[in-house]
């Protein structure tokens, strides 16, 4: 059983597809700068020489042909004909209130997809073409749609409802949804499995620390709580998102900086976060690790303010949860950043949690226990794999 | 030594005058609809009848000389002479950056109030005439300013930098401020005497729940963190505020409801909380009670996802002390309300916080324990007193 796994953004297309017998990647790549001049597709079969093909890609039709080429392609392909492909999982980012698992693609769920165009402007439209553009290059193949905000579809009214006036959740769907809900799916039930825990009986949480960064709450396998909300702008301090704010800021500063509500908004998801804070040093976890080795003031201050606000959301998640059983670092810095993990953790020690910082150091993107063997709370790196996420997600649904 | 406590609101006035030998209201009143039609002192002096003079107030000034008129009043007075009154405390909004403390007012303090007009247009105008129209009326008298802001001057740069471009901060002040300073000052040094604890050694957090509604973190004394930020919108649901919200909601339902961002913060600030979120039930905790008991399905969502936030609050507070000793509830709702308090408490059961529920029943507006004397954290109901707070910081500043 092979599945192709397409991620289809406004103008780029991530692919992989993976042989599902023993999970092994058999080619991966990416289209980039799909509809504007420039456009190429850099294709990498494993145990083969990358490929690079430059070509004028009108739309996501065009890409979707170019990348079923490469995977067939005499000398740098790994298939011999294009209906090897079993299925093809798509990552679709919004569902809106609608779907909370994974589902085949039929007309009402192109519908679903299309109705939620206003909550994903950016994404739900370029995933929708990918769809198409498969059902076209490979009718009678099954295309799933593994939503981004899914597995937080099981949260409760009290996690997902705003203080607002209720008609707006009425009339324009404004509520929590949460977003990387396949990296949360997918790391919380790793974390299940390597914590030994019994997932009918566990409270989990799931920090994905990436560029972008969202934290949730799991109970029994489900999430009941996560940081994004209507947008994935809430939650976390990210690269260059501010997370949580002051509503009234958005007003305050638009109008002192004479810009509208929108080019506000902008500059919080784009200027904001770590970049931002720490007067533009850099949205990168390295830099500003190497200006806060070299004391910078605000690169400190700023990694301050990060880990704080990651305790604090473990801290109300905990109590959202009453109790915890395992915490799961993943993403970039979550996986990569001993000493992102250190100051959380020192945050934990009334949870019993006592971190083993050998063991902390040494664990660098691959599945490591970094809490003492007598810590009350397991914490764990637990790498994220969102291709292999939604393989595993299409392939349950076609098998 | 008597102290008259001042709290001058754009079109009020509201007065308690103290004799600090016993801590005893001598009488108490308000002004309302000033440079309004209508204008109204209302007196109560203790142990006598209710006194109200209809008259035109066109400022402050004028407002200002008929309370001294009637606490001076043959008939209706407290007082021989407007000499027997030793100070006045102003309670002022906002401080900015410049002071965590309560001080003796003079042109610097002034100063300093008015470049605060913009971080508080609505309150800090009216305060500074307050302290002005005392001066011209008692001079000699010192004045003292307690901002509402001060007892969260502590906070360290982690709890009050926003994730934002450094700029706003550097330009416009932009950071987290907190509010109801008074009463989380006056509550948890309450708490900590209550409570047995030693200051020295304390970690206590006080949920003051009212109309307006904040949290905030106090290790040995000093505040850590709180709920409220640049302005009283940011934090817990309140009666019509919001709290925490997806900034990226602003543009969002602004853009659809054909409205300006001012239009919306103003939505956000008057017409959310559990009235908007009831679907306009109430703002008022005891008819949502009652909708809550007669099964009504908003109202009780609305308590739910109140109390939620309460708990969440409480549970990334502890986080961010690495530890907790007591909790305490206070405030209309927090004093009052039985049933909010037993519904947070739910969650913090991994604390080792056991509820007695016959305690908590029977608190009521009084100083209480409401947990078991094994549960690990004393949770206590610590009624707020912010006219003798104001009047406590004034006397320490003038003896």
């Amino acid at each position: 059983m092979n599945i192709l796994v397409l991620n289809c953004g406004s103008s780029s297309l991530k692919y992989q597809l993976i042989n599902m017998t023993d999970e092994s990647i058999l080619a991966k790549g990416i289209v980039e700068r799909i509809g504007i001049e420039g456009s190429i597709l850099t294709h990498k079969p494993t145990r083969k020489a990358k490929y690079e093909v430059e070509q004028t890609m009108p739309d996501h039709n065009v890409a979707v042909k170019l990348v079923l080429d490469a995977l067939v392609d005499s000398d740098h392909g790994v298939l011999k004909n294009v209906n090897e492909i079993n299925a093809v999982g798509h990552r679709v980012l919004h569902a809106g209130k609608y779907y909370s698992d994974s589902i085949i693609v039929n007309e009402d769920v192109k519908k679903v997809i299309r109705d939620c165009f206003d909550l994903g402007p950016l994404h739900n439209p370029a995933n929708l073409i990918g769809i198409e553009a498969c059902e076209a290059a490979m009718p009678g193949v099954p295309n799933i749609a593994v939503f981004d905000t899914a597995f937080h579809g099981t949260m409760p009214p009290k996690a997902y409802l705003y203080a607002i006036p209720r008609e707006y959740y009425e009339k324009y769907d404004v509520r929590r949804y949460g977003f990387h809900g396949t990296s949360h799916s997918f790391v919380s039930k790793e974390t299940i499995k390597f914590a030994g825990l019994d997932i009918n009986n566990s409270k989990v949480i799931v920090a994905h620390l990436g560029n972008g960064a969202s934290i949730s709450a799991v109970v029994n396998g489900k999430c009941v709580d996560t940081s994004m909300g209507l947008t994935p702008l809430e939650g976390l301090i990210m690269g260059t998102r501010s997370g949580d704010l002051d509503p009234a800021i958005v007003e305050f500063v638009s109008k002192r900086e004479n810009i509208s509500v929108s080019e506000m908004i902008k500059i919080l998801n784009k200027k904001s976060g770590v970049l931002g804070m720490s007067g533009g040093i850099s949205s990168d976890f390295r830099d500003l690790k190497a200006a806060m080795d070299n004391k910078n003031e605000l690169a400190t201050e700023t990694l301050q303010a990060y880990t704080y606000r990651v305790a604090k959301y473990i801290g109300s998640y905990v109590a959202a949860m009453n109790g915890i059983d395992a915490i799961a670092f993943t993403a970039g810095v979550g996986e990569n950043a001993f000493y992102i993990r250190t100051m959380v953790c020192a945050y934990l020690g009334y949870l019993g949690v006592t971190l083993d910082e050998e063991a902390n150091h040494a664990a660098v993107g691959e599945e490591a226990v970094i809490t003492t063997a007598d810590s009350k709370v397991k914490v764990c790196v637990i790498p994220t794999n969102e291709e292999l996420a939604i393989a595993r997600e299409t392939l349950d649904l076609v098998k």
